[in-house]
């Protein structure tokens, strides 16, 4: 149950109410208590502090239709704008990784040349072996800070573990939250102090459930301000690295009323289908799609196979935008 | 390893060769043997005989690029070809099952009405539980030979088991086999023995590998015209029946010479995401589509929450016919 | 619904209430129709010629224990039972295909010296490319007959469509269905005709739900002798083949009245690990095991990998009686 | 490849090392010279400083049993062993959260009762929703101290994220990394740089190759006191919680040199078939045993489906040491 609470309510009379219901207690514009969805019904102590109640169907809560009925819209950087009646389809694009000035300059530039706004790179990569690159770490971040400052672009990021949240959510314009990291409260509850856009991941073992009620350790501590992100789930079938879950976002876009971005490219892991998805998303009428292109794949420290190089990556930019209009959506 | 063989070759001698490799031997147009793809070498009395020889990966062998590098063209019922180089998205329509006259009636008159080509209904329903309705069976296959009389659509309906195989590839334009029945080597091997068009469904629980390799069986019997149709396999994501592979559907545009149709409703299961679902798929640029329509869906006998009504589908038409014109496609 | 009726029913009535309920009518020592589980209430026409009457939960309904709250007995060529009161494992060991005489043979040499009962192999191979070793056929049947003659044994094997079903059926005492037929509803409905023991193995995409539904089919067409095989289901592991659900079993033997037999064999797919992996399958306490064995397993033309050598085999059966009996069970 | 330096090896000779190819440096006894499995051949350089060089096949370095051939030995809180020779499995108990005094004295009581040696219970819980129960925190580790203190018994309790990692290596004497958390890499480093023993639960979604690569994590750190743990994995069933892999722990002692402890009761979450599967688990002769008992699992705060009472534990604590009997073991 989601209970907003009328200004006349102190923080004291709130906390007393939180400890009672053992519900999460946060404010944003207004104070917020949510309670277990097993609570089903209002006491009147509840009821008299109450401006709002909203009883729901399951722990997926604020993040649902039931509280908020139309898409949510999200502010990066304070002049880009997705989501609720923009019918922006965003285009996010860079490497996987900062490897250098020299690439993610190159990256920044194809950004600037196609218009593209938002320029994605990893700094902390959360790699399977100890044995291969780990990335380039706080050097990465300040290499992707300078980007931002040289070419206005606004800079995505990922955080892989609670060690260095705070450098990640100091230096991006929206935090990404991995689909490894997914299930880390240290991250989740961090993000949820901050007004930051966060891009949440989807664990590729995780649930829709489970996904959305992540976002909500977020939404719940404060931070109105998520987007999820479907990027490809484990399956038997292993002639592509995961499958990209399209009826699980079709499904999110019925359920949830939070922004929706999709990540082609680590879902097949490979280039070559990359164009075709990365249509099929945007025919879904998304809020974004992230596309990892590289100046030279072969050469990348890290998912060498799966980025586009740049004339790839023009090509396909072009044939995206005509699905996007076909689709009532314009791309930006 | 295929050889193709010279005009000279007797079939006595072509049968001599097929049992000392222990290979399958098939005619169409001119005699083909196909070994295990564990033979990457071919000796003398091979070479001699043979007017090409293609050396495979693995035994998908008829179905590869290797073998022929360009896409299929089919013909359906003389006058409708799809594959090759059309760029067309063919749409196939028509309820789960034939359940009376009236109903698959209504249900040709919208293929009509829309320019809808090709009629699909179940006879022979391969439901799950003994319990339920089971389909018309032979009634339901002369029903749809009256709306082919009628209207002059084609049409497409589903083998079961081998047990009624015969009946189904008599009345069927195009033999559809069930994901259910796929490893069925009864039907495949009736298959192969046709030249009518088989669109056969990939099993849920089936890697893209043994897919292929269940065409292989048709193929190798001698009928050239499959198609291969994606429709959902089965993860742990139960918030939608079944997860459409479009990773798959770009592994299998990129590796193999057949056309491909995909059917969103069985994947989603849920008639809310078939819309963007369908767009999701044309974007894909694919050979056709399956969408499972019914006059009133709630009274359906079978997957009633799938099936869109009329005014759903109508609405749909129009707008992937525009997300095909953005992908250099024409709806047919 | 099921509903005994009393013996002074008439058939003609039977039919008729079957008709009027969408019924499925069989004939067992009395009638008994099973309605759809979603009929909850008998009218006053249903009571009146019932002996008993049960409601079910889902259409898990003959195999169920509300139906049956004790594991049925089912009895294997007349003189020997598994199931019940039996607390008896029973073992099936053979190679994966009949490949000779020779070959069987010394299979069921092998079953005679350490007192196994049972004796498996194909003739008919479900094999996933066609450009392999598809089995004996009937000339495979045949030799199997041999050997139950010459040595006393009793004979399972596959049934893989149902275009020799009726071969299988004549042949073998007890049915095989293979996971990958399991959904035939020509053979399932063939098996409910005969009062053969039927090994019904789990398709390895299949929920527990589907698979004990299939059984259904079987029992509802009036043969009660239904065992069922979990033999590993697909994930997104591939160091093995498949991976074993002992959980699903623990389901299994919670809420079905059928006996359950495993096949660690095939679960993983390598012979290092079926030791062990058999005497976890034992100390479930289950009604039986299929292992794969082979004179030499290196030459074998189906699953080389998977079958043990016959003295991996005597060493594994001397432990796996010793496993049986901590548990309370003994070893046949 | 692993290179173990010669004593005569400075810190500065090895860093350099380090450096030029790219690997990773730690101090155990020795130190060793982890760099890629890439790499295949060593150089001059190298063979001049190795004690020893081995070389890998995949980036399972040194928990594979190409680096040591045997089952390694770990020893808990200085007096109890498993693993390498000792053919214990050992058994660990303990409701699913500390909640009180009170409740986890009544499960220590438990363990000495019966003679089991470690106490488990979470202090920090992973979750998945934000508005439940997300246990004691540091009183719950303290908690914990008190039970040891008082009765002697050994700790396991789990570390959620990088946050508190400190406070649980410190109090516990196994570190749990629980599978949510499996990926941290903020707490896999600093479980490297412990020498206390870490159970590593493997991820619901995690390969095999992907979850002994996290142990490298641990390992590389210069820890090489590590445990894996399968406490059963995602797929498409839905009737128990998870799917135990007892296929995967078949291959993880054919491959790793790690001990294997089991988790029966998260595997299927539901109490009535823990008994079965915990000896199902004894019975693949694995070094340990985890099983969630309450002394009231009714009124628990996590996870109350899956606890066995203590009646119910106390009887399947008998039929486990009579199956460990029967493959060799003894439970410890």
């Amino acid at each position: 149950m989601i209970i907003e609470l009328k200004k006349t309510v102190t923080p004291q009379q709130a906390d007393a109410l939180a400890q009672k219901y053992k519900s999460v207690l946060f404010e944003n514009g207004k104070q917020v208590l949510v309670t277990s969805s097993k609570l089903k019904q209002a006491d009147d102590d509840l009821k008299e502090v109450a401006e709002r109640i909203v009883i729901t169907d399951s722990d997926i809560q604020l993040a649902g239709k039931q509280y908020i009925s139309h898409k949510r819209t999200i502010t990066i950087a304070e002049n880009l704008s997705i989501g609720g009646n923009t019918n922006y389809t965003i285009v996010i694009t860079g490497p996987c990784s900062v490897e250098s000035e020299e690439q993610i300059d190159a990256a920044a530039q194809l950004c600037v040349e196609l218009g593209v706004k938002v320029l994605r790179a990893g700094a902390y990569k959360p790699r399977t072996s100890p044995y291969t690159f780990q990335g380039l770490g706080l050097d990465g971040l300040k290499l992707l800070d300078k980007m931002r400052a040289k070419y206005g672009l606004k800079i995505i990021t990922e955080v892989r573990d609670s060690t260095h949240a705070d450098e990640v959510i100091e230096y991006a314009d929206i935090i990404q939250i991995g689909a490894k990291s997914m299930y880390d409260h240290g991250i989740l509850r961090k993000c949820g102090k901050t007004n930051k856009p966060v891009l949440l991941k989807r664990g590729f073992g995780t649930t829709l459930q489970e996904f959305v009620q992540a976002a909500e350790f977020i939404l719940s501590g404060g931070n109105p301000n998520v987007m999820l992100c479907e990027r490809g789930i484990r399956t038997f079938e292993t002639k592509t690295r995961f499958t990209l879950d399209l009826c699980g976002v079709a499904w999110l876009k019925e359920s949830t009323n939070l922004p929706v971005i999709l990540d082609p490219s680590h879902a097949i892991g490979y280039a070559y289908g990359v164009p075709d998805l990365a249509r099929a998303c945007v025919a879904m009428g998304v809020d974004g799609l992230l596309i990892e292109s590289h100046p030279n794949p072969k050469v990348a420290k890290s998912d060498a196979e799966q980025q586009l190089n740049f004339d790839e990556f023009r090509k396909l930019h072009v044939s995206l935008a005509q699905v996007a209009a076909a689709v009532g959506y314009k791309l930006v």
